[in-house]
């Protein structure tokens, strides 16, 4: 490990990974530090890279973050892949969203009206249409839109090249931090488990939903972040035949669902959305919801079998959007509250806080997100 | 390992493993091998110890058996709980079936008719009474009937209690039998995954499902049992306040179902029976069944923590019924087919053999099953 570090990254999840493997491009010496690196919200997740199927009223910065995310992923892939020769199965497969009866089908057209407003590729279909799509799909399917430009990448895989860069060009320490290191109003480093402090001139609070429970955090740079649970299920499918097109979302009588089907055969199910605190159990009522729904878009689905139910904690925020950059604490940086977004804002993320902590200049495209959004009285309740 | 045991056992499983405390209680000399022992359809089990609602028309001999092994728990467990000082979970917590429509509840109560006239104790209950007896249950249970004498055991406690007294007593080899050995007619010892042969003057063959494709098996003494898959899911409850008074079993729209409550929070939600080879892959349709009779009969289990979904295998038989004794080959001696009722059966299965073994007197019990019976030209079909 690198005697004196530049940066001192708290939580490896894709976030803080993704941030030293850029940060480390340029020329920062970097140690992340997690006791389980990526076996957080950046496990549990599905790997939907949704800007536009995601897309919701009153979040238009948040859609232009997401869009350019999405269009950052290609080349983030590829330099990643690349250098790791760890493929990540980045898959232009497109979404499809499905609507069970004619309420579900109206809900998607809003969706859909949204959408093309802001100049988004959508296409709306009619229930034989949606079926012609994708075969597997139950003839009481309604209708839908389709939205080509939206992906998927196996967030698994994502991990584990980044953990794979990031061992080769910094320092990944598999422990736990304790707290922040304060000196006057001044972040300095963070202690760890085992009773030893780490220094650096810049600190990045990576840590998801625990982001805000740092000790040491003084309360005007905590980040209003809570966790926000959400169970998946992965199943498995014989590859040949191909059964899915790509990814498909429903709603049905009002409930949402989804299935990210991938290259080698596995399905991820989702998702819940329930706020627990910071419960990871997987309950009876969250795996039968998520098979429910599947059974009744999906029915052949029931073949499949069922290999893992995982609860995540995705870090939810006031508004849904991140917090990244400076926080009104010198050598304290941010990037955390990424919510349903993490995998996808990946890329950008790393792109902008790495460019901050090598140049000190804000990307214009993460300027709305600032820390400090929330503190000022004039912020959005 | 004593290098002449008097029996040789094939598998490891409740059965197995129940003979070899049993036969070596006789003064013999015992090896048990399985490459896992207990970890097959004992472990997969929900431990109901169900002669009475498990009974059906045309099986009277077998449900004699079935009382007789529920008659011979008490002291089996009691003598095995102190010999080993482990708990094994025998709760004599009485089941309650309940019927979802009416004509869930007449077919219940043709049930109980059957149970009555063999002089069985059963009691119809209102749906009222029902939820009387099991407050968790929904307003919907049209009726049921009460089963004070049908117990439960904890089979995964079990197979660790037998495990610690065949290993004080007897011999377990924790290795892969790969062949019968067979010199003239006659059944000498066993060969192993390692390449050794073990020889004794009586091989036990003891599993389960896959006891008729034990290599070297002659046609004429191949058991004729087949795997019945079965998934099974755990879930956990607070113990405080109690929430199960004990076993419930359900039909719904002629689907059965059942909740095994374990004294320490655990309930065991069963099971699926298919007919599928000896796959035991937990499928996306098995959990949604089960959860779904759940959630149906007792909604309030959907706070439950899902802790397990598995699948085992039940050696099943022709006639629902286990093949026990003396086979027509010399030296080889059964003890398979136990289909749903292999916990039950266990201790008069051990008890009966374990006695032929040392004696070679048949307990007039048992005679009924002999592994002859399906080989006969007057067998039933």
């Amino acid at each position: 490990m690198s005697e004196s570090p530049d940066v001192l990254i708290v939580g490896g999840g894709l976030i803080g990974l993704a941030i030293a493997w850029r940060a480390s491009g340029h020329g920062l010496r970097v140690t992340v530090i997690d006791p389980h690196p990526g076996r957080g919200a950046s496990w549990a997740a599905a790997g939907m890279l949704a800007p536009v199927s995601e897309a919701h009223h009153g979040e238009e910065a948040l859609i232009r973050l997401n869009m350019a995310a999405a269009e950052a992923y290609p080349d983030f892939v590829d330099e990643l892949e690349a250098e790791t020769e760890v493929p990540v199965g980045y898959r232009r497969c497109g979404t499809l969203m499905v609507g069970f009866d004619a309420d579900d089908v109206r809900a998607l057209h809003d969706v859909a009206a949204l959408q093309g407003s802001l100049g988004l590729a959508v296409e709306r279909l009619s229930g034989r249409a949606c079926r012609e799509l994708e075969p597997m799909l139950t003839p009481s399917v309604s209708g839908g839109i389709h939205v080509p430009g939206d992906h998927q990448v196996d967030n698994r895989r994502l991990v584990h090249a980044l953990t794979v860069a990031v061992e080769r060009r910094a320092t990944l320490l598999r422990q736990r931090v304790t707290g922040l290191v304060v000196t006057g109003d001044r972040a300095e480093g963070v202690t760890l488990d085992d009773g030893r402090s780490l220094h650096a001139p810049t600190v990045v609070l990576a840590a998801g939903c625990w982001s805000r429970d740092l000790p040491g955090l003084p309360a005007r740079v905590r980040p209003p972040v809570r966790p926000v649970k959400g169970q998946v299920l992965r199943l498995r499918i014989p590859i040949e035949p191909a059964l899915f097109g790509g990814t498909i979302r429903w709603l049905v009588e009002g409930s949402p669902g989804y299935v990210v089907p991938r290259a080698d055969g596995e399905l991820v199910l989702g998702a819940t959305s329930e706020e627990r605190g910071f419960d990871t159990e997987v309950t009876a009522d969250g795996v039968f919801q998520l098979l429910r729904g599947a059974h009744q878009v999906i029915p052949g689905i029931s073949e499949a079998t069922l290999t893992e139910c995982r609860a995540g904690l995705r870090p939810g925020s006031p508004d849904n959007a991140p917090m990244l950059g400076r926080t009104a604490m010198e050598g304290l940086v941010m990037a955390t509250g990424h919510h349903r977004n993490g995998v996808l804002l990946t890329p950008i993320t790393a792109r902008a806080i790495a460019a901050l902590l090598a140049t000190g200049e804000v990307d214009p495209v993460v300027a709305p997100f600032a820390t400090d959004r929330f503190a000022a009285p004039a912020a959005p309740a």
